[in-house]
């Protein structure tokens, strides 16, 4: 008697192999209000910190519950305490057999109120999202008024003085392009190199609300904050437009503003070839 | 020997009358998300309910300190818990001799940093903030998506099936103009009649982000939550537009929507005339 099913070669390797798992990404939203940032800091760099929540262990913990095993995910852009994220995109390798929604609703619902998943793709193992990454976006806000803000309070810098907002896009668009950003990078940046490629940096006012909206490839550690630090000098008139060309020249981090409060700044998101198929929020 | 200055017999008045009180008005702003709202609710109405910090509480508090004594202060429109305030406007009786910008820096730095003044100005007995208003202005922000929100989740409602944001305002229209309002009414209400004239009703759509601005004369206790929480019905097809009207001439409480949740809401602030030359955001 025939066997009615043909032989599949196939059928015996599956039988015989753990249920496969391939990579995921996820787009995830914070406030990162009560976090100490994305990532745990190295405990010998600030020995006095308390040990704090991060976005990343909230993430992980709750994809882990999802996937039924520990997991840990990769992150296009590490955040610092108190910096929030519109689009921080991430990836793991979890079980193949859960579909995107799963993953979406089952992260989300072992999440807190502060941070949320709100997308999931599968793709393959040669996407990485921090390497595969060709640009990253942030937003700083400051509300510009003489009483500082108590609505919205959690995502806004409070500037005093009046700020001469067209001085400083002005003074900003000496930093566009391909530089070594050393002038505006904290002493504890990890990176190898200080050269980065600033696509897009422009400042603009609504009523009270001045805002800076930057894109590069890379970005170094404060380094949004401690160019919006430096713009905002200019802006009070302490400063010429040119001196931001000197500081960025100089390349001495001493020589330029003060790193401007965490509060202000989204991430807004990486930015990937479109070939990874990924939303739009996150293709280039 | 003639005496070097000629008398002034107000000089005498001065002397002897306590230092002089006057009428004062605020513009105060606050995020409601940690407050149980502008006043205390009334204990009989709600007993299991805990004691939780009001704004009132903390801005007579501060003001008090400025002022040396206590101070009560009335408001033009009294928020409920979790509900935010662009311009509050308050006005109170204190020493006269303060000058508006000691109001604003005193009370600023005595109330915690979800609330603050934005400005000060003296008015005469005549003007109060409640019964000179002749118009308040509120907007309700929904977010509209899948996913519940993180970032801005303190300021957001969020509703999950997707809303038909042009059917919410043709249905909304139908309650411009004076009306018998009491189906919009929680039956805590305690006004005598609920006759209101809503000036200007507008529901837009930008993204993800469903917003309802509403203006009237005034409004009954949970009137805005209660509206947008009908509207969501006709948003989300499970009523037709005509339906709104039905509930507004039906006036049975029980007929309308549930009422919607508080983190959306936001009191733009009340109107004044411009004789009474307060700041520009609160005039009609």
């Amino acid at each position: 008697m025939p066997d009615p099913v043909p032989h599949d070669p196939r059928a015996d390797a599956d039988a015989q192999t753990p249920p496969a798992e391939r990579r995921w990404v996820l787009g995830v939203e914070y406030d990162g209000g009560n976090f100490s940032g994305w990532q745990r800091l190295n405990r010998r760099d600030e020995p006095g910190r308390r040990s704090e929540p991060t976005v990343q262990a909230a993430v992980e913990h709750a994809v882990s519950i999802v996937a039924g095993r520990s997991i840990g995910v990769v992150c296009a852009g590490r955040t610092d305490a108190g910096v929030h994220a519109a689009t921080q995109v991430v990836h793991f390798d979890g079980p193949a057999q859960r579909d995107p929604r799963g993953w979406v609703l089952g992260t989300t619902s072992n999440l807190p109120p502060s941070v949320c998943v709100k997308w999931c793709v599968p793709t393959t193992d040669e996407f990485h999202a921090r390497f595969s990454a060709r640009a990253r976006r942030y937003r700083y806000t400051i509300l510009n008024r003489a009483i500082r803000p108590a609505l919205q309070h959690q995502y806004l810098s409070w500037v005093r003085k009046p700020l001469d907002a067209d001085a400083m896009h002005q003074a900003a668009q000496d930093l566009l392009g391909e530089h070594d950003f050393s002038a505006f990078r904290t002493v504890h940046c990890q990176a190898p190199h200080a050269r980065r490629d600033l696509h897009h940096i422009a400042v603009t006012r609504e009523g009270d609300l001045v805002t800076v909206e930057v894109q590069a490839n890379a970005f170094l550690h404060h380094m949004v904050r401690n160019i919006v630090g430096s713009l905002l000098l200019v802006g009070q008139g302490e400063r010429t437009a040119g001196w931001l060309r000197e500081v960025l020249d100089g390349r001495d981090r001493s020589r330029a503003g003060p790193t401007a409060p965490s509060a202000g700044l989204v991430f807004i998101g990486p930015r990937y070839p479109a070939h990874w198929q990924l939303p739009a929020e996150v293709t280039l």
